[in-house]
């Protein structure tokens, strides 16, 4: 693998919180970005990662960020042109997007974080605690500040990357239905013929896997991923340039939902304890997501209303929320190795902005929205924990513990299902082991180098678009993000599948379902 | 320990299954019943444990029993005098009783199986795959039967051993609660001051632990057990005699729902892999099991009937069954060691027949029932397979693995949890752990320990009551049986609660709650 230097900054890197995801990124930090250590800061909340800070030499200060001491304990490291990387849980990103902006300094987190209590407070009514709520809240920082340093928000590897990949999604079906012509979607690049091909869409610069062929097996015996194109190669639109094209191809296409996909087969050598929790990524943020309400994006050919669901009466009105949080939420859904699942549908920001973003409307009435939402079958151990979590009344356990180097094997399989259209189902994604991720940067598993790169990708936009405002993943390159994403992603894989939510449904028992489509989210509910 | 022999038997033992059961019972048939191996033959489906066998000189035929061959199959096997021990899936308890009686043998089993399909087959109406329904059918065989070779049914761990567990209980509380005079449930052994400690009411013969300190240690801050005895010494009811006196005295202490409460925390140094289902005993019987309608005994104080339950239109009418699987139904319960927690509402034969012997009846009109069931928390690896069997709408994984001798700790806690009554919620049962099995008998782990005690114990009280035609294990002589279990038991524990499933509700959410009392079933079923 070529490392390339993506861009000389002459500024200076201030990351918030060190956990999983930020030990993760440094190391990518020194390879891709012309930064030298000395110009790179860590504040963290606790010790851990101390060692390797130490280790690239990079300036480490342990102390928990508050609303009173943020300012403060930040002066030193941040100024004009610098730019700080939010990867902590409990300090708001509101709070550090308009310091940020004070001091002239460009932004990027991977997710729009509150202060303390803002997901789990029970004295803020329960439309407050949503995702939803926090990103109007950031984007009403939009407002007289259109060029104020470029703030990226959300721009992990879901919500994040994952916008990137609807995007190739679409155009690669709109290809093998023959909407667009076969190679229109290239960006300028060698593109292999059809959907089944990684990156159709997305191939171009160094290092891509834009022309490997699919490597997704058929699980269940249902996927049915081919590589033939479309029929009619002339194709009848473009590729889309502004955020309704991409909306009104969506329509076209008659996507009607999309999952973020997610199936986590990693697996250690150290059995779950009772009372502890174990996940793959960052636990403290993983049971604060969690315990938020669940959110979808609410598309327009959903019927029936989910009887615990709830509107905003603010905002964009993109998306819905349940009474009821994400860890005790299930959905199905289904990915190229694992075959169909249940998922926990974990309230994300990318099921609310995807919603959004795809959103037609004549005048104030919604035409089109697809449903949007995330389906997470995280590590086994992971599922083990929240079950715990769930039995204890979602009172966090003793322990916790974030797999690394004891990761005896498995896959991140972490990618979009776009369904209801001409092709029934298309997953695009990422396919990680460990084995590859390990072998592609250290301090990282398959699921935080995921993450890591994503920020890695959308640093740099930042640095390359640096007086954007706040800007959501949506709204940036897909092309130049995925590019510097996909030496990261292993194999990146685009499957058809016939599986739908109504599949091998009833064999028991009758159940309630809406048989007439498919795709209605009251047959892809679980609990 | 001491290894007594129960009874000498001067017949053949014939069992039917060599699964994990049925290899963890054949050494203790050996140690505890006066027979020699070659009066024991074994009939398999399949060739696990043929090592085993031959290692004990027992006969072993494999030969999968069927509706047509079975009869010819046991031929050999089968004369009077003899039993028959049936451990195995998909051989209709109901065929094999008829067969022992025409042979003049006696039987038992585990659990009243039907022939394949009898629990899956979806061209048989639901109400039709319950336990409920196939108890009716072998209370059936009772008429003109009564002094027929003793068959007893569904006596392992639970169900069978639980009854005698919830009888133990009972007087426990009945004593701590000054309804029963301290001491007079002691059955002529000495006893110990008060429910915390183990087995007061069961504390006689050999081996017995019933002077034991109670071992459960508080989980999560609520059990309050005490060896606190009642303030009425005097006592104002008698020792139970028959049937109704025991559901006088349930009726009298306020018992409302008795709960078959099991954590198993056992787990191996081999991670389950996907597309596997792994488990600590019979991966066809707990998936067959797990498969049928959730069941359970429908209390007289329940206010709320299930949205998706039904009601049979014949037999005893003390069950209720929802349209949908135990697999899929999970229910909040407490164990002294794990604290709060969402077990499996896998219907049992217990939860069918506890409800139905503990019912008050006026004429026709129920005047007292507690409502009764199970509430299964398996091992790790056998939660995380039963989250894929749900994702895969209950089609099998194509591997399945028993753990056994790679379990590297852990404790199967399997008790009774009756509750309602003055002082809450009393647990009682076995905590068992891996170590304490293995130290105890060979060819076991710490469930089916408990379960081929139960056998053993239920063997010979047949043996020693040769002629009572069809029995349960609420029929049976408690103490008897209870003293053969507990030298196999490890520490048996009594521990008073003060958990409710109202405890930590609502913390994030409103719910839908009963909060006039805490036992309806609505506040205790999860999904």
């Amino acid at each position: 693998m070529t490392q390339p230097v993506h861009i000389e900054f002459p500024g200076r890197i201030l990351l918030v919180g060190f956990g999983s995801i930020g030990q993760g990124v440094l190391p990518l930090i020194l390879r891709h970005i012309g930064i030298s250590a000395d110009r790179i800061a860590i504040v963290s909340a606790d010790d851990a990662g101390r060692e390797e800070a130490a280790r690239y030499q990079v300036k480490f200060l342990r102390e928990p960020l508050t609303r009173e001491n943020f300012r403060r304990t930040l002066e030193p490291f941040l100024g004009r042109g610098d730019l700080l990387i939010n990867v902590s849980v409990d300090v708001s990103s509101v709070a550090l997007i308009r310091h940020c902006w004070e001091k002239g300094a460009m932004y990027l987190d991977t997710c729009i974080e509150p202060w303390p209590g803002g997901y789990t407070d029970p004295t803020i009514p329960a439309a407050r605690r949503t995702n939803y709520a926090l990103r109007e809240e950031a984007l009403a920082l939009r407002a007289g500040n259109a060029r104020a340093p470029t703030a990226v928000v959300t721009h992990g590897a879901n919500p994040g990357l994952v916008s990137h990949l609807v995007k190739v999604g679409l155009l690669n079906i709109a290809q093998d239905t023959g909407l667009l012509a076969a190679g229109a979607a290239a960006g300028g690049a060698t593109t292999a013929g059809g959907a089944a091909t990684a990156g159709a869409a997305a191939a171009s610069g160094t290092g891509t896997r834009g022309d490997a062929p699919a490597t997704g097996t058929a699980a269940g015996g249902r996927a049915t991923g081919t590589a033939a194109g479309g029929a009619g190669r002339a194709g009848v639109v473009a590729v889309p340039k502004s955020r309704s094209d991409w909306a009104e191809l969506a329509q076209r296409l008659g996507v009607k939902v999309i999952h973020i996909a997610e199936r986590d087969t990693q697996v250690s050598t150290i059995a779950k304890e009772p009372n502890e929790f174990v996940n793959t990524w960052s636990v403290d943020g993983f049971v604060a997501e969690g315990s938020q309400p669940a959110e979808l994006g609410w598309g327009s050919h959903e019927r029936t209303f989910p009887r615990d669901g709830r509107r905003h009466d603010f905002g964009s009105g993109a998306a819905i929320y349940l009474s009821q949080p994400g860890v005790a939420t299930r959905a199905r859904s289904w990915t190229p190795l694992n075959g169909p699942y249940h998922g926990f549908l974990i309230t994300h920001a990318e099921a609310i902005s995807i919603a959004d973003y795809y959103t037609l409307r004549k005048d104030t009435q919604v035409l089109y929205r697809p449903t949007v939402h995330y389906a997470y079958h995280p590590c086994d151990a992971a599922v083990l924990s929240l079950h715990e979590f769930c039995g204890r009344n979602y009172q966090l356990q003793s322990r916790k513990r974030i797999l690394m180097d004891d990761i005896s094997k498995g896959i991140d399989e972490l990618g979009v299902l776009l369904a209801g259209h001409r092709r029934n189902a298309y997953w695009y994604g990422s396919q990680l082991s460990i084995e590859e991720a390990r072998s592609l940067a250290p301090y990282n598993n398959a699921t935080s180098l995921q993450v890591a790169v994503a920020v890695i990708a959308g640093v740099v936009w930042a640095m390359e678009n640096p007086n954007c405002g706040l800007v959501e993943p949506d709204e940036m390159d897909f092309r130049r993000c995925l590019d510097m994403c996909l030496p990261y992603l292993g194999p990146v894989a685009g499957q058809y599948s016939d599986w739908t939510p109504l599949t091998d449904r009833e064999r028991l028992f009758p159940e309630d379902l809406d048989k007439s489509d498919p795709w209605q989210f009251r047959n892809v509910r679980v609990s």
